[in-house]
C-alpha cells in the first residue's frame, strides 16, 4: 500500500458503518486512504494537531463524518488549506438528520466544507477521487469507468421492469 | 471595575448588537464581564488559547454567540471546564436560525453548551448571572429583585391595556 | 448522603429512562440530587410550590424535563431565582421533537432556561455540575477529570478504528 | 356593558394589535368580553389567581394569546376548567412561528387548548362566540348571520374578478 | 342513551383507533355523543349534509378527525355554525404529521377549527366537553372531578419516582 | 372569444395579482379560460355548484389557488371528475407557505391535484395548456414554440454573462 | 394491448413498489401504459433520448418518480412538451421525504412538473387518466365511475363504525 | 490571462450577483475561471453539450449555481466525471431556501455534488481553489496566506470590541 492521499475521518467510532462506505469507493476507484477516530468536543487535542499536519503529510484530501451539533468538519475545515468534505451523519438522538446537515453546510464565508447527502459518506469518497485526479488522470479515468458501469448496471435492472 | 468573572465573546463583531444585551444584563445585575471577538473558525488558535485558560483566570462562566453553522459554542465547551452558554444567532444567509439553533442546541454526550433562544443574548446574561450567584448570595438578591421589576412593569402595562 | 444542591423534576414518570441519564453523571460527578415527578399541566400547585421554595432549600440548580408542549422548565425558571436546565424529552405523539425542544428554548426575554440538546439529560446533569462547581472547586476539579477520561475514551477507539 | 362571558388575555402588551381582532369580532357578534395582561412568565401568580378564578366570576371562555415559548394559554388550561382557546402570535425573535404554534398545540393527553392560525385571533374570537352560543341561542343566529355576510361579499368580490 | 350533543366524524375508518379516544373520554365525562365516518373528499355530499344539519339535531359541538391533506375539520367549519374541533391525524404517507396539522390548524379569518395536538383525539374529547359544560353544569363538575384524578395520578406515580 | 376550455379560480381576490399569471400564459398559448373567486370555507354552495358542473360545461381541466389552510383545490377535485391543479399562495399569514403546499400537496390515495411550486400560477397554465393540448394539437405546438422562446432568451442572457 | 398512451418511469428500480400503483389503477381505468427505469443521474442519454421522443410515439402522459434530490421529473419536463406527473418518493436515506418533494414541486417558471403527495403514485395514475381522458371520453366515464366506487366504499365503512 | 481551470455557471442570470462572489474570490487566489449561464430546465441540450465536454478543455472544477428545484448541479454532476461543486441560490419564489438546499445535497450514491450554504459562492470560490491545488501548489500558498488574512482581519475586530 502507498502514500494514502485521502484521510477520512468520524467524530466517534459509532459512525464507522457509514464511513467504511467512503474506504470502499475509494480502494475500488484507486485512491490510497488513511481512517481515524478524530473528535472535536472530546480530542480537540488530536483534532488540532491532525488539522495542521494533514496537508504537510501527503494527504490531498480530507472526508470527515460527524452526527448531531457536527463540528469536525467545519473545525478542520478551518485549520487545514486542504479541501474538506463533510458527511452529516443520522446519529441516535439527531432531530431527523436536520441538525448535523445544517452545522456542516452552514458555514461562513471564507472556511467552505464540500457538503455530501446525509449519510452519504459513499458520495463523499467518490468526491475525494474526483478531487485526486486534478492531480492523477489515472483516478480520473478510473471515474469514468465507474459512471459507466453503473449506467450499465441501470440498463440491466430496466430490462426487468419492462418485462413485467 | 472589578475582576471579571463572566466572559462575553463572539464569532464575528457583526453579533456585537446582539450580544451587548448580555453585557447590559450583566452590568445591571453586578456582574463584571469582558468581552471580544474569538472566531472558531478564522482564529482557531487564539479560540483554542481562550478556552484552555479562562478558568485559571477566574472566569467562572462563558457566553459564546455565533450564527450559521455556529461551532464557537460547543468547540469551547469542548475545551473549558467552565459552564458555557450559547446563543444563537440570526446571521444574514442563515436559514430561518434552524442552523444557529441546530449547530450549538445538539451538542453530543459529554460536551453540553446551554442555548438560549435565537438572539436570546439578554437571556444569557440573566443565566450567567444565575450561574454566578451560586457562589455570590448578593448577585441572587439582585436577580430576586429583578424579577420583581419585571413582574411590576407587566403589572403597569396590564393596567393600560384594561383601560381601552 | 448529603444535602442535594441539585433537583432534577420530570412532567411525567415516562421521562424517567431519559431523566436517569442526569442522576446517573451527578452521581459519578459527585453532586448530590434529589428527584421527583412535578407536572406543569396537571400539578400546577405542586409546580408553584416547588419552584418559589427550591432556593430556600439549598438547591443551587433545576433540571426539568418535559415533552411536547413542554412548559415545566420555562414555568419553573418564571418562578424561582435559580438557574433552570431544561431537557426536551421526545415524548410518543410528538412531532420529532421540535414541539419539545421549541417549547424550551424559545423563552421570552427576562426568564432563561439553559436548554440542552433533545434527549440530552446526560449533558444537563454535566451542566448542574459546572454551576455547583461555581461553588465547590471539588466538582469543578471532578469535571476536568472526566473530561480526561472521554479524551482517553476516543483515543482507545480510535486505535481500534486505525488496526482495521 | 354586561357582565363579561369572554376573557381576552395575552402574555404581553406587544401582543394587543394581534388580539385587538377577537375583541372586535366578539363586539360584532354580541358577546361580552373583558381584555388583560397576564404573563404566566412574568406574572405567574396573577396568571395563577385568573386561572383558578375564572368560571367562578361568570366567565365561560377563555381566549389566551402568546408568542415564542408561549405557556400561557396551556398554563391556563392547566388550572381553569374552563375551555381555553390559544392564539399563537408572531413575535420578533419567533423562529417564524413554529415555537408559539407548537408550544399552544402540542399539549398532553389531559390539559387541551384549542389552538387557532399563527396570529389567528379574530377566528379566536370566533370560536369563543360560538362556545358562547351553547347556551345562548341568539349568539348563534349572530353567527349563522356572520356566515351570510361573509359569502354575500365573496359573491361581490367575485363580480369584480369575473369582469376583468 | 339520550340525545347527542357531540358528533364525532372522521375521515376514513382507519382514523379510528385515533378517534375512539374522543368518544372513551366524552362516555367518562357523562356527554352523549354519536359516532361517523364522513370524508370530504370521497362522500362530499354526506359531508355537506352532515354540516348543514348538525345544529338543527340537537348538536352542539362537532370533532372532526382526518390526516394528509386534512380538509374535513375546515370543510365541517364553512358549512356548520357550531364549533368544529380539529385532529391531525397522522396518517401512513403523512410527512411527520405537518401535513394534517397545518391542513387544519391554518383557517382563514372567518372560519375557525379548534386544533389540538397530532392524534390528540382525547384532548378534543375534552374540550368537546368542556364546551357543552357552557350549557350543563354537570358536565363542568365532571371536568373539575377529571382535573382531581389527573393530579391525585401524578402525585402517586412522583411517589414511587421519589423513592428510586 | 370562444368557449373556454379552463376554468381559473381563486379562494380570494387577494390571490388575483398570482393567480393572473396563468391566465395571461394561457392567452399566450391560445387557451381561452375563465375566472372567478370561488371560496371552499365562506362560498361552499358556490364551490359545490361549480365543480359538479364544469365538466358539462365544457370545461376541461381546472386551475384552482388558495393559501393558508387550502381547501379549494382538493375540495374541487373531491366533486369534479376533471383534472385539477392546485396553485400553492403564499398568503399574508402564512407559516412561510408551507401551510398552503401541504393542504394542497397531500391529498388522499384516489382524489388527485397537479400540484405546482409555490404561487406557481404561470405553470400551473403551462401545465393545464399541456392537458388541452392532449385533445388540441395546435396548442402542443405552441408549447413547443413556447420552449424554444425560453431556450433562446437564456442563450441571450448568457452572451451579456460571458461579455463580462 | 394497445398502443401506450402514458408512459410511467422511474430514477431507481427501488421505487418499483411504490410506482406500480400507478400502473394499478390505470389499469383499472382503461388506460394503456407502458413501464421503465429511467435515471437522470445514472443514464442522461437514456433520459434525454427518452424526454424528447416520447410525443412523438402517441404518449400523451408522462408519470415519473424519483427520490431524494429527484431531477428525473423536473428534466423530463425540461425536454418534453408532454404533461409530466411527479412523484416524489421517499427513499432509504431521505430527510423524511422533504428533499424528493421539493426538489419535484419547486420547479422555476416556464417547466411544470404536476407533483402529487409523497409516495403517490395511485393519485399519480388517476390524474394521467384525467389527462388521457381530455382526448378520451370513455376514460371520463371510467373516472366518474370510480369516484362512485370511492364514495360507496365509504358508505360501507361508516356503516360499520357507526354501530360500534 | 491564460486557460480557465474552473467553470463557473449558473441556472438564470438573476443568480449572477451571488455567483460574482465565486469569481471574485477565485481572481484572488489566482486561478482562472470562465462563466457563463446554463439552464437545466430551460437549456438542455447546452447543458449536455456543456458536461460531457468541460474535462475535455482543460477545465478542472465546476461550480453550478441554482435556486428552487435546483437541478443544475446534479444533472452537471451526473455527466461529468469532473469535481461539482454546488451553490443552493435564495431565490423569489423559493420556500426560505429549503428547496435548493436540499434539491442540490441529497443526490443519490455514486453521483456527488460538493454542496456548500445557501448563497455560499465565495466559498464554492474557495473550495474549487482548494481543488485546483491539488496540481498546482502555488495556489495551495495562496490559500494558506488567504487564512492568514482572515485571522489578522478578526485580530483588528476583536481590539475594537475589546475596547468598548
Amino acid at each position: 500500500m502507498g502514500q494514502p492521499t485521502v484521510s477520512i475521518i468520524m467524530g466517534s467510532d459509532s459512525d464507522l458503518p457509514v464511513m467504511n462506505q467512503a474506504a470502499d469507493i475509494l480502494g475500488q476507484l484507486g485512491v490510497e486512504y488513511e481512517i481515524d477516530v478524530v473528535s472535536a468536543h472530546r480530542t480537540p487535542e488530536k483534532m488540532f494537531e491532525f488539522a495542521s499536519k494533514a496537508h504537510e503529510r501527503g494527504i490531498e484530501a480530507i472526508i470527515a463524518g460527524a452526527g448531531g451539533a457536527a463540528h469536525l468538519p467545519g473545525m478542520v475545515a478551518a485549520i487545514s488549506p486542504l479541501p474538506v468534505i463533510g458527511v452529516p451523519v443520522k446519529s441516535s438522538n439527531s432531530i431527523d438528520g436536520w441538525d448535523s446537515v445544517l452545522s456542516i453546510l452552514q458555514m461562513p464565508g471564507g472556511v467552505p466544507v464540500a457538503t455530501v447527502a446525509l449519510n452519504g459518506a459513499k458520495n463523499a469518497g467518490i468526491l475525494a477521487a474526483q478531487i485526486i485526479a486534478v492531480g492523477d488522470k489515472k483516478v480520473r479515468e478510473n471515474i469514468i469507468q465507474y459512471k459507466n458501469v453503473l449506467r450499465e448496471q441501470v440498463h440491466e435492472k430496466a430490462k426487468k421492469v419492462q418485462k413485467k
